[in-house]
């Protein structure tokens, strides 16, 4: 035990974060301490009011400071489309590209059971009832291009499309910039797969 | 603005740390807002009491909770032998080796003119009064083998020796596991000038 106890106490707490291993827990730790302390303060802060003042949107499960979240509160968006994600952060990947103007509908996860994430451990029948309750035309799923993300996109497709609602999956191929050389085989399949007559 | 304003605050606030990119930021704020709400406030406090609760050793100026620190009230401790070291932290790299069990000297800092730290921004007027104060016979100098810590080394080195006091300096040479053909010159060159007959 080398440091006095509340220093300890900081570098366990900040050793939990993930990517944070031992070393870089003391250096975070020194780093708050030499701070002037109202600067210090601001993360604790920062911590204290997100986890108080956020929540999910009632409609879509996004995160928001608010009963709806921004994009289902905007008049400005198209709430004919709706694209599924998984998590609040897949909202700030897609809003990047500046392309999508439909809302969004967050599961808040993905179909595992390995980890005993089934149907009702994640927001489908929430997105059921607005697609019961409300006129749309076209559902884009955007879950992860992985195991659990491609399972959960057949699910609702499986779910949705007797509903008479177009479904559709974002495509599967090269990364812009990528190098044929270095990419997995798997992407490679499906960039031939979906190949495109020019 | 792809996130509600206190999440955009604490990615804020999280990216201000030493090593945090824009993306850790966003990856440790969901992860600090994907947690039980206690746990993510565990973090929290723990920042605010060690601001709190940890000030600087009356006697050597390392981080303590009371007025001591742990090796300057401890009676096993041999407190005819001080290490000067620039910071609190280096004290836990030097406890480490289990081979040191004299007391320490925090400068807080290292000698540096081109930041407008001189001998007065640093606790040299300290250390000199603990020597005037207390019998020390040897002050080892193990402040980082840099441009800085050469400096400081060599300036506390010449206001220390008049007094009498013996004054070593920790060895530069190869680090131990290290690689011949790795190592930088300027090592290489203090590993030959120190080497040692077998």
């Amino acid at each position: 035990m080398y440091f006095p106890q509340p220093l300890a106490k900081l570098i366990e707490q900040l050793r939990r974060l993930p990517g944070v291993g031992p070393k870089s827990a003391q250096r975070l730790a020194f780093h708050l301490l030499h701070l002037p302390p109202e600067e210090a303060l601001k993360l604790a802060d920062a911590i204290v009011e997100a986890r108080s003042k956020l929540s999910y949107c009632a409609n879509c499960f996004n995160l928001t400071e608010n009963e709806l979240c921004d994009y289902c509160a905007s008049e400005y968006r198209d709430s004919s489309v709706i694209c599924v994600v998984q998590e609040p952060r897949d909202i700030a990947a897609i809003e990047k590209t500046r392309e999508f103007k439909g809302l969004y509908h967050v599961l808040q996860g993905a179909l595992s059971p390995m980890e005993g994430i089934g149907p009702d451990q994640i927001r489908i029948q929430e997105l059921l009832k607005r697609l019961a309750a409300h006129e749309v035309t076209e559902l884009i799923l955007a879950t992860s291009p992985n195991v659990e993300g491609e399972a959960t996109a057949m699910y609702i497709a499986r779910l949705v499309k007797p509903l008479g609602v177009k479904v559709t999956r974002i495509a599967h191929g090269m990364p812009v910039g990528g190098d044929l050389e270095y990419v997995d085989e798997v992407t490679l399949i499906k960039a031939l797969e979906n190949r495109r007559e020019m």
